[in-house]
């Protein structure tokens, strides 16, 4: 199997194209972050998201402490090729750092941003 | 109204956020744009969406030329207040340049990127 479909993604100056993880079985849009070359091909692989933390310049393994692991049904590409959508599985049904099911909790109401939706589980208790 | 919420946002060095747009009726990923300050506030007093185009460096209404808008329904910020997701109405039922729903129709089979969704409209006959 050649590489060529790792070449046609249209990598930014640092190496990366971003990733939208939707979970599959309620359409819900749980996160964006960020994936290399390495961290793309090894989630191939594996079958389950790992992507690369810019903030600390490491392959970072989603779920590698909390558990909550992303496991992989899809990937597609948009049309100018610099954009991913990932389809996943979310393990424990939380998505975000702040024990919340995804990362898009905030709502603007009225010039404000409003948390809308509940902590699902303490992250005290999923970071220890 | 303060601009407090404009604020809060953390903006890219160059002034930008990412904005996944959502379908908010299919629950479908339309596409993955950009935003500066501007852009942002106008698309919330004008109600649609008007993205930055990097590649024109200017605002980009979208449906300008293709009369495809996108009405904004709902407006959310992530956990690191540098991604945005927007929940739209598509007019016209098409997001892509391409004449297709969304811009993700590129699916990853085997190793290869295959195109996976049909276009609904000639572009030649959307952009003249």
């Amino acid at each position: 199997m050649t590489t060529d479909w790792l070449e046609q993604i249209k990598w930014t100056e640092d190496g990366l194209v971003p990733v939208i993880a939707q979970e599959e079985s309620t359409g819900k849009v749980l996160m964006l972050a960020w994936m290399n070359r390495e961290s793309l091909d090894l989630s191939i692989k594996e079958g389950k998201a790992i992507y690369w933390s810019r903030s600390r310049q490491r392959l970072w393994r989603k779920g590698e402490e909390s558990g909550n692991t992303q496991k992989i049904r899809e990937i597609r590409l948009d049309c100018d090729n610099d954009v991913i959508l990932i389809k996943v599985e979310q393990s424990g049904g939380i998505a975000c750092h702040t024990g919340r099911h995804n990362c898009f909790y905030q709502r603007l109401e009225n010039g404000n941003w409003v948390t809308v939706d509940p902590v699902i589980k303490d992250p005290a208790t999923i970071y220890k």
